[in-house]
């Protein structure tokens, strides 16, 4: 029988690290497909088009919805986000894993509609060291951050939802963590094509 | 609530290479208990009692089974071997992780009495490297290799009673998965302790 991909599911509160955790991934598991997201805010500086984001204006985006081409959706902080669904589709019939980075709301959706992807939480060690991350990070206005640490303890509560906790106290052990979750999945007896018997 | 410690059971079929990835794993991973099986079979040169095996008289065991001391035992080519209880349930207890390295049949009788426990199923890359690697190892008589490579046979389709497979074609890559695995599952939420909720 031939191998399905396997749906890889990153997910956190923002400012905590999974980003970072992402790319720092991706120079150590090459063999997997990076889903990229669609999303009506802006870029940020340094963002490209098709490769941090696919930037779409807000009538491109309601046609997609309306064509029921998002996995997921989301209205945040007044700029729409989604996951385009073909790409994830496609790829897991072919057999290829898919790394899908996102924020909490959508992994939720992801997970109602695909219950069988391994949904991993990056968490922070602290709410203090994750405050201190999305100030230095100043790319968010002060109210921006003090809206969303109060989210943050409410999104935590969704850990219980997913499968797997990836604590971001030391970088390179949460990569190496997040890798092993990679690793391990596909070592599982129903995702691993035997040569022998 | 205090994480339960969590049992790795690594098996496979004589020859695959287990005690060798076990080895290679105790070099990187620390904070592990390892079980020490009990077993009427002499030592051959170079094992040593109470760290390979504790070398019982077929008296000594016989009385453990009578008082239920083993987790499992198996009479193998006229030899007892067993898995003494105490210290794998007292380790778990603790919220230490144990490593068990045992047979298939043992395996088996342990998956029935702890279906909790992760079992991981170390695989022939195929029969004739088995083969070659129980010949070379020239610890076994003709008659000994070939009754082992028609027990493999059957043995192998006991993988499909176990959490995850690592296919033994590399040395080093297959100490990685297994490595990987024992990381992943103490990132599982239910083996986690979580600081922030």
């Amino acid at each position: 029988m031939k191998r399905k991909g396997i749906l890889f599911v990153i997910s956190g509160p923002s400012g905590v690290g999974k980003g970072t955790i992402r790319e720092a991934l991706l120079e150590k598991i090459s063999d997997i497909e990076v889903s990229i997201s669609a999303t009506t805010r802006p870029p940020r500086p340094g963002e490209v088009h098709g490769k941090d984001y696919f930037f779409l204006s807000g009538e491109e985006f309601k046609k997609m919805i309306a064509e029921d081409k998002f996995l997921e959706w989301a209205n945040v902080y007044q700029n729409f986000y989604g996951t385009p669904r073909d790409f994830v589709i496609k790829n897991l019939e072919q057999g290829k894993d898919v790394l899908l980075e996102i924020d909490i709301q959508g992994a939720m959706q992801v997970k109602n509609k695909m219950p069988e992807g391994v949904f991993i939480f990056i968490y922070p060690p602290d709410i203090q060291t994750l405050a201190e991350r999305l100030c230095n990070r100043g790319k968010d206005s002060k109210e921006s951050i003090e809206r969303r640490l109060a989210a943050c303890a409410e999104e935590l509560r969704h850990v219980k939802y997913y499968d797997y906790v990836v604590v971001n106290d030391e970088l390179e052990w949460a990569v190496k963590k997040t890798e092993a979750i990679i690793i391990a999945e596909r070592c599982k007896i129903k995702n691993i094509e035997l040569e022998v018997v």
